[in-house]
């Protein structure tokens, strides 16, 4: 594509930096962005900047946050003994908005995929480690992404924990609530077949 | 959704006001920022606020240039008797691409849709009624959307400029090239029927 203009140009190839956004794309949205007013536009590319230059992670959990420790880690009514070890932010998210999670969290930051080139030590494990060695901690759960790599990094975990005196847990896997049998696929059904639950844990609160 | 941080609610909301972004797609589009260097960041933000704040239109044609005029309206070679009407500047980049216009633009900046409140008020009409009062050109050609929207617009625009002395021109509408008949819908093939080419135009060059 040529632009007639620089500035076009440059605006389309930053948008297209973003996954899953082509150039056509991106001219939609730069020229979507030229209809806004001045002061929405330079709102827009502001908040971008000072996200990058101003974010600050928790101390303690490694979460996105505005305070030195977030909020979770800051809540006295948490148990401290459960451990949830998630990805990033988004699992957090998700699993709040659960309601059914009373304990901390531990944001690794990433999961092990060697084809991407992220090894364990590009993670925040050695915090992780460091908790679990102080004996606060009672049960790690892991709820990592059901995929090759959150597996990977399941595994991982678990061999370097397995001397320690904590339990170690993995999130269920099965047949989704509202999803019919026969769609499932043949591994998630096995699963749930192999990890049967009692009947009174199975029923949705 | 509850963000942990102002400054990742603040991101994510400007994400998505743009069109077909929602708050779970503008997330991951703000997470994948925060992995990206401050600098790359930085300029990823002001490539926005530049553009809307230094963006220029070409004094004749309005489209977004760089120059006070931009290169095809200073280009002599191009003849200034041929003037094709466009929506934007996307319109002009893909008639550009078919190197087969050799006449001047007229970017319209829309077209009149009632639905988004865009009169003709709002549009380049009444500089194109000056180039056609001029004498200049000879033949306009309405290269807009095959949409209700375009329809209404060239009817506007060949009603207000019937009584001058100049030729009023359609691009063709018929059956895309490469498109198998059968899945042609029946709009299209009946305009391509009555609206017949002799065979030796027909050629693709």
């Amino acid at each position: 594509m040529n632009f007639p203009s620089k500035l076009i140009q440059e605006a389309v190839e930053q948008f297209a930096k973003l996954p899953g956004v082509g150039r056509k794309t991106a001219l939609r949205l730069v020229l979507n962005l030229l209809q806004m007013d001045k002061e929405e536009v330079n709102r827009f590319g502001q908040a971008f900047i000072d996200l990058r230059n101003h974010i600050n992670y928790c101390s303690n959990c490694h979460n996105i946050s505005d305070l030195e420790v977030c909020e979770i880690c800051a809540n006295p009514n948490r148990d401290e003994g459960l451990l949830c070890v998630v990805e990033d932010i988004r699992d957090v998210m998700a699993i709040e908005n659960t309601h059914q999670f009373k304990g901390k969290y531990h944001v690794l930051g990433g999961i092990i995929s060697p084809m991407d080139g992220i090894g364990p030590s590009d993670l925040n494990i050695v915090s992780l480690e460091e908790k679990v060695q102080s004996g606060i901690v009672k049960e790690v759960i892991m709820a990592l992404s059901t995929t090759m790599e959150g597996d990977t990094t399941n595994f991982y975990i678990f061999k370097k924990f397995k001397d320690y005196n904590v339990k170690l847990s993995v999130i269920a896997r099965g047949v989704s609530v509202g999803d019919e049998l026969e769609y499932a696929d043949e591994v998630t059904l096995g699963r749930s077949i192999l990890n049967r639950t009692p009947y009174e844990n199975s029923l949705i609160q």
